[in-house]
């Protein structure tokens, strides 16, 4: 099966906002064994999407339409689909009733405006929206491109354009949708690793990620970490994980504990998740990054157990003052130094009491610092009074710098904690 | 003129990265008045990059392809784009050099596949890249799409993929480049506005934005902001200035403070600029958002003079204990409460000494806590020792509500200290 996706938005075109959708249907054909070999923007204008509409199907057998099923004059997807294979719309009660409430709850008037997004092409199949009020639509066709219902061989799928809605419909209505007509179940888990280059992963699981076999090991690379995806397909759930099973147990045994999940979590998720399983506590003490470490951990919900409070010592005198680095290193070494990495990760947890500390101190740019260059930093963790420290060199500017600090800090803390507590033997719902 | 963008990827089509490409060069197509009705993805397949590159001739006046300069076999974007246009490729000695110098100053073997990357087609002009090794290409075509430098009438051009050296390559050549082919010159001024709503924006502008008139106006919506590209058309950059300068004038009468800059700087480079010119120091205590206000704000270069120390408060202890919050007022009012993000707001000053300080606390989700409701945050500003504190509904989800949260209370920071310590008067280099 084949899919293109063909984003409706003139404001997409102006550059005024990022396509998230085309991404994010991109990973999800890709999670259901989808090949897609194409994506096009187009803006609010009827021949312009008619066009697109009309090339795409020329190629692909599902074609996914994101965004114009709103209320305004703008929002004209439904009304040009439509037109293409001469159905004319008709009112679905159901929408409609939806939408009275809606506005019957909030004590507003509607206006003749929101029926328009109850209007659905006739012997179209209806997608609830749970997060708004334009459902989704599927017009199925013929090998001929006639809408029908029997011997579909294509179809063209409508999603609402804001992405908590495009999501919703998708996952509820269209993902099922797709997967019941494939006939085969496609099933994928994805590996997170972190620590390790894409080349050097690559190298490492060459002969997988080559593989002609049934199971496909598509590589992505993110910030200091490389995610695959691990995708076959079977006469059931249960047969195509029974394939996925061994390879991605020959991933885990190639890779060790640089495998940090073969679930969905984040990597800050899983480093919050180690320190839950062995009741540590933790604190942070940061210069260059400024808050960013711990406000990526304090992202993951119920962190509040382990992380109770950080510190931002910027200045060297806060430094001093808030995390007892001696004045002696900070004249002889200079902030950006192991050394002063070191002493803010120790100070960290008697001011604190914590029982992991972790201190970042770097020259972020965008000029030399003290005779430091820019990209240069030290990463310090003190677990129960052990302390690691490492050297980074980082290239970029100075956003991506402090990116890329926060996430090998992260990645350190992982690995002191795995090698002073050994590898964490608890269950979670989500490895596979 | 017109033009369309076409990114050459197969990560783009596996959702491996997003298109900040596409966002970019649709937001220069803007800046330099050049309509853009389509955008495309193609992956790394010589068939349809060909039509994708032939189609969109068929359409715009200016080609844009990004991406598939590389050394790779699967970098194949200028052997297909000169296959079009029966051009061959031939060495470029100037691009051969400049690879040959960068593999011997880092001492490594050059392979035969990095010569690819000097190869140009015939008659093509090159644009260097300040960034990379792969040079930038433009093909001029006649109006009967034969390649010409004579009577040109419309043309490709290709840019490399990464995004440093896309914007490089483009700013530096393919952008002049343009400009200059216009003949008429377009200016724009970045007009950008915090703490209104879009469409209250959108209300006291509506006629600006709906003129027909030379001077456009065009608004986009960001985190609780609202940015304005005002563009005009004329003989010269001066002529076109004259026109936008009362239309810059008339904004910024209509929406007073809340225009934060006319050039190109973020709101916390605004908030820096504002404490720079006041000579106020600054202190953070944040809980929900843990780190990310101070991480905004540290973002900002020579942020040191004015950012010292920070706290992140997560805990009631931490609250007690780092900003000296009452246990009374937490157990009368809880931690999400405008009494104790007050309490933090003051008592941050006086623990580490800072003429200005923000206190942040509220419930980011995702579930309700102490009889608190997800989205339900309350910051305070202290000037002075003069606290400003307000309550904020958020919706979203957790990464959502702490975003706005930040966004916030930069906003409030910049409001409280207009008001205490009047309106700036320091002259900017980018305000224009």
């Amino acid at each position: 099966m084949t899919a293109e996706t063909i984003c409706v938005g003139t404001e997409l075109l102006l550059g005024n906002i990022v396509n998230t959708n085309a991404v994010y249907l991109a990973k999800e054909y890709a999670k259901y064994g989808i090949s897609s070999y194409s994506q096009t923007v187009v803006g609010d204008n009827a021949e312009r999407i008619k066009t697109a509409v009309k090339d795409a199907l020329g190629r692909a057998d599902v074609v996914v339409v994101s965004g114009g099923l709103g209320p305004t004059q703008d929002d004209i997807t439904k009304e040009c689909v439509a037109s293409i294979f001469d159905l004319p719309l008709k009112l679905d009660s159901a929408s409609m009733t939806k939408i009275e409430a809606f506005f019957k709850k909030r004590g507003k008037a509607m206006s003749e405006n929101n029926k328009r997004q109850a209007m659905i092409p006739e012997g179209a199949k209806i997608l609830e929206n749970g997060n708004g009020l334009a459902p989704g639509v599927i017009i199925e066709l013929d090998k001929d491109l006639k809408p029908s219902d029997k011997d579909v061989s294509k179809c063209v799928i409508l999603l609402p354009g804001p992405p908590e809605e495009l999501r919703n419909v998708w996952e509820n209505g269209a993902a099922p949708y797709l997967k019941a007509r494939s006939g085969n179940v496609i099933e994928s888990v994805m590996v997170k690793i972190c620590g390790r280059a894409e080349s050097e992963v690559a190298a490492i699981l060459d002969d997988l990620i080559d593989s002609k076999g049934p199971v496909t090991v598509a590589p992505y690379a993110g910030t200091a970490e490389v995610h695959l995806r691990v995708t076959a397909g079977g006469e059931d759930e249960k047969a195509a994980r029974k394939l996925i099973k061994p390879v991605v147990k020959e991933i885990k045994a190639r890779l060790g504990d640089s495998v940090y999940t073969t679930g969905d979590k984040s990597l800050e998720a899983a480093v919050v998740e180690l320190l839950l399983a062995n009741s540590l506590t933790v604190t942070t003490v940061e210069s260059c990054t400024g808050g960013l470490l711990a406000g990526r951990i304090i992202n993951v919900p119920g962190v509040s157990e382990i992380y109770k409070a950080g510190y931002i010592t910027y200045s060297n005198k806060a430094k001093r003052k808030l995390a007892g680095v001696s004045r002696k290193s900070l004249d002889k070494y200079g902030a950006v130094s192991s050394q002063v990495a070191s002493e803010m990760a120790k100070g960290a947890t008697t001011l604190y009491k914590a029982d992991v500390a972790v201190a970042v101190s770097g020259n972020a740019g965008p000029e030399p610092s003290e005779g430091k260059p820019v990209g240069l930093v030290y990463i310090a963790v003190n677990v129960a009074g052990k302390v690691s420290v490492k050297e980074f060199n980082f290239s970029g500017d100075r956003a991506k710098i402090r990116d890329l600090s926060v996430s090998n800090a992260l990645i350190m803390m992982r690995q002191c904690i795995l090698e002073y507590y050994g590898r964490m033997t608890f269950g979670s719902a989500d490895e596979k």
